[in-house]
C-alpha cells in the first residue's frame, strides 16, 4: 500500500477510484464500495452502463429556445403542445428544471440562464442567457416567474431581470420564501424565519 | 413528465440515470446530479471513467491463494516480500481488506471468506472459503486473526473457525470489540458498551 490513503495497490481498481472520484458527491470510501459492487455484477452491467453515459455526449444539444437539455430541437418542453407557452419560469441551471418538473405543478416553460450574475466571479448580464430571454419576451408572454436560487446571486439576478421585464409590462413574479414543508421551527436559519414570518397568508 | 418521478423525459438522461442508479447508494436525485456533472464536462472525461470501468472486469481476477482481488496470480499482498505469511487474517469480503490495509498496521496476508455463515440464508461452511484457508494452515502458520464482522453471523464464523484452528495447534485471536475512536458513551449500543466494560484494559 502506498502513502496514497484511498489506493488499495490494484491498478485497474485505483484507476476506477480515482475516475469515480471526479464525480460530485463520491469520495474514495464510496468509489471503492461502487468498484467492489461492480466487480461482482455481470460484465454486461459495466458496459450497459458505459454506453449510456457515453450516449449522453453524443445525443444530448442543448434545446436553441430555452436552453434545457434535449435531444430534439427545440426540446420537449418547448415542443410540447400541452405547455403554456405564454408563461415563462427562469432558472439559473437545466438541473432547477428537473426539481420544478418533479412537482408536476409547472405547465408553462422555462428560460435556462445558465448561471446567477455574480461580479465576483465575474458573471455579468452577458455571460448568461438574458438576451435570449428578453428576446422571447417580444413574443405574446403573459408572465415571467423568477426562480433563480433564493441566494444572494439569485435573489441578485431576479432583481435585475424585473427592472428589465417590469417596463415591457409583462408580469414578473418571484418564487415564494418560507419553511420548508417537513421543516422545523427549531432549525430555520434566521433569514428563512423571517421571511415565513414577513410573506405569512391569511388562512 | 411522465409519471415515473425520475424522469425527465429526456431518453438518454433517463437512461443514464436509470443505469446509476442501479449502483448502490446512488438515488435518482443523486444519479441526475452526476449526469448534470458529465453533461457539462468534456466527452473524454465520461470515455476515461468508461475505460476505467470495463477495464475492472477485463483485468481483476480473484487471487488463487487469498480470495483478494487482483490483476496478477498470487495478488501483490500475497506476492509481497515484505508481508509475513506466517500470519493470516481472515474477512467476510475483499472491501474487508481496502478497509485494514488503510490502517498501514497489518503486514501479515489475508483470507477472503467470501461471506459468513448463516444457515437461514443457506450459507454453511461448503459455501464459504473454509476448506481452502484449512489447507493453508498445513503451512507455517503463527497465528490466524479472525476479522469477520462483529455480527451474529462474523461471531458465529468466528466461533465456528476458531473450533477448527485451535485443535491444529495455531494461534486464533479475534479483532478487539470496544468503543470506536471518537465515538460516544451516550450513544454507544449496550452491547458495545458492554464489550468496551467487559473487555477493559489496565492503564
Amino acid at each position: 500500500m502506498s502513502g496514497n490513503r484511498s489506493s488499495v495497490g490494484i491498478p485497474s481498481v485505483d484507476r476506477a477510484v480515482a475516475e469515480l472520484c471526479k464525480l460530485p458527491g463520491i469520495g474514495p470510501r464510496m468509489a471503492q464500495r461502487l468498484v467492489y459492487h461492480l466487480l461482482r455484477r455481470d460484465r454486461s452491467e459495466i458496459e450497459s452502463l458505459s454506453r449510456a453515459l457515453q450516449d449522453l455526449h453524443a445525443r444530448i444539444r442543448h434545446c436553441s429556445i430555452c436552453g434545457y437539455f434535449s435531444e430534439s430541437d427545440p426540446c420537449h418542453i418547448c415542443s410540447s403542445d400541452s405547455r403554456d407557452r405564454h408563461v415563462i419560469c427562469v432558472v439559473e441551471q437545466p438541473q432547477d428544471v428537473f426539481a420544478i418538473e418533479r412537482t408536476n405543478d409547472f405547465h408553462g416553460v422555462y428560460h435556462i440562464l445558465g448561471g446567477a450574475l455574480s461580479p465576483i466571479d465575474g458573471i455579468g448580464p452577458e455571460e448568461i442567457r438574458i438576451r435570449s430571454l428578453l428576446e422571447r419576451l417580444r413574443g405574446d408572454i403573459r408572465e415571467v416567474i423568477l426562480a433563480t436560487n433564493p441566494t444572494l446571486e439569485g435573489d441578485a439576478t431576479a432583481l435585475y431581470l424585473q427592472n428589465l421585464i417590469r417596463p415591457i409590462g409583462i408580469r414578473v413574479s418571484r418564487i415564494a420564501r418560507g419553511l420548508p414543508t417537513g421543516g422545523d421551527l427549531e432549525f430555520a436559519d434566521e433569514s428563512t424565519l423571517a421571511a415565513a414570518l414577513s410573506l405569512r397568508t391569511e388562512m
